[in-house]
């Protein structure tokens, strides 16, 4: 099992993503190719040069944060989220992770690897964490507008993914919609509840905003810009709480004293919503593995995202999706 | 100045929206017509019915909360929604206020006082209790299908609210997207964008979902699909971290000092964040004054809707919209 690392992109690139490297290589025992360049990444890599899990693959160039994808890819062939994307192409490594330019790294996938067949359009799943573990959204950012039979496939993808990787069991699935209702939503949503509804998936229709966070239901389909918008507004309303709180308590003299007392359980409870447990959204419907991290990771949560990827590997995840899409496609006539 | 209120809708309807109304006679000196069947509202209103600034107004029905609205309005003639907004149209009554089923206070608010001339689709302005004061988020949920020139009345209509109600001053004006950039979104949202920007509102661009709670842009607009699940996702958010937390601090005694020692910092952050403030969302772009409120409102959260509804009527801020739609729809081509 060998993971590609795009070690060029991401906010902290590469010290950071090097140093989660790392660790996933001696924690979970992962060989780990750092793809960017040598000069650069020999330094970040020290002694570890010499380990056996740990390899570097040199490239020239980079996809910025805040380039055009599909201009950047095009223009910088030798760029690390295209090289990295070119070693699981020529069987060299088995995934990608990648903490840069989102977009570049969904474009990169789609490029050298393809799309399962039957796929109409690769998606992001995000994994966010609840009081009742792991919550799959999908798509959270990939495709901007869609059409029902996607957002469809989204969830035969998620349902693949969760049971493969996240120990789900046949869980249940539920569009992101404004109200619970079949009737309710926009048009979108309306057509693509009938095709959920008269599939055999384990299909528990609507589910509200205000829902997504309990934890109830698991897989959680909408298109990209509703999953997008969802995501940061749950990032920024977590921010806005916590920094609210730590100024109300500091306002006064028993407050200060709380915020000492509850340090601890104040820094669990951050732990427990944090992305870091799983490290990355993975690039579901490419014919291949790549994960998608956040910008700003820690090298905790790429390490994760090392781990996950292994696991995605081993655990044969894309052949199940691709089956899965098989039948239901069969079934929806799509 | 009278304020018709719906005193059938409600989740605690009457009883807690009689209270509210109540409060509001007393404490703001708002004439308070209470719209529903008399028998019952007596009981509620007990000696308040010699108050002059209280009267109440018989019907015999009342759309309950999981009717469909439009056929709900159409068999029930004599529904406590439709006779208030009766009260405005014969001019009796200034405003509306109701908690009840809102898609059918939409309607009726429609139905009998028509739109502004010039609006396409009336919508919800949500107004967001954040750290730098009061965020209106519009559509909060009318319209799930919306075209470009429709968002652009939605931020014309908030901005005019603003100015007008909420003492801001040439507020910012932003969509909510999935990234900063103009050529970000889905087509509905790139599209608005060339309108508010080719327009001379106070246009800031896009705000990404984390900045919502920020309240650095004082007015966000967004369909009513987007902005219904980014309202309900934003209170299940909060609902779910003060769980988490009070759950984290329960489980060790120093957690529980802390809780007991920061109780009043916590409850003071709790009303902070709290939508009784405001009491309710008004109805943008009805020929008349409509306001929304939550279905499990507070006596407090109804008084204070009814509050807004007056200085709303005082304030004359349906003409000030009206003339705002005119010269921006005619600047627009609209």
């Amino acid at each position: 099992m060998k993971i590609a690392v795009d070690a060029m992109g991401g906010d902290d690139a590469p010290e950071v993503v090097v140093q989660g490297a790392l660790e996933a290589a001696s924690k979970f025992g992962i060989h780990v190719i750092l793809v960017g360049h040598e000069a650069l990444l020999t330094g970040f890599v020290g002694a570890r040069t010499r380990d056996s899990l740990v390899s570097i693959h040199h490239c020239e160039d980079a996809v910025a944060m805040d380039e055009s994808p599909l201009k950047a890819l095009r223009k910088k062939k030798d760029s690390s989220i295209r090289v990295a994307f070119g070693l699981v192409k020529e069987g060299v490594a088995d995934a990608v992770i990648s903490a840069g330019n989102s977009g570049a790294t969904l474009a990169a996938g789609v490029l050298a690897l393809g799309r399962i067949p039957g796929v109409e359009r690769p998606a992001i799943a995000s994994i966010v964490p609840t009081e009742k573990g792991p919550v799959i959204l999908i798509d959270a950012g990939a495709n901007v507008d869609c059409r029902p039979g996607q957002l469809f496939q989204f969830g035969v993808m998620a349902h693949a993914f969760g049971c493969s990787c996240l120990d789900m069991d046949d869980p249940e699935i539920a569009l992101l919609n404004i109200g619970e209702e079949g009737s309710k939503g926009n048009e979108l949503v309306r057509y693509a509840y009938d095709l959920f509804e008269k599939s055999t998936l384990n299909f528990a229709g609507n589910i509200e905003g205000r829902d997504l966070l309990t934890g109830d239901i698991k897989i959680v389909v909408c298109d990209g810009f509703v999953g997008n918008v969802a995501l940061k507004l749950t990032e920024g309303t977590a921010e806005s709480m916590a920094r609210l709180m730590k100024r109300e308590l500091m306002r006064s003299f028993l407050g200060r004293m709380a915020f000492m007392l509850g340090r601890k359980a104040f820094s669990r409870f951050a732990r427990e919503l944090s992305y870091e447990e799983y490290g990355g959204a993975p690039l579901l419907g490419i014919n291949g593995i790549g994960i998608i991290c956040h910008g700003g990771s820690s090298a905790k949560a790429i390490g994760n995202a090392v781990n996950m990827a292994a696991q995605y590997a081993q655990n044969q995840t894309v052949i199940k999706m691709s089956q899965g899409l098989k039948s239901y496609n069969l079934e929806q006539g799509l």
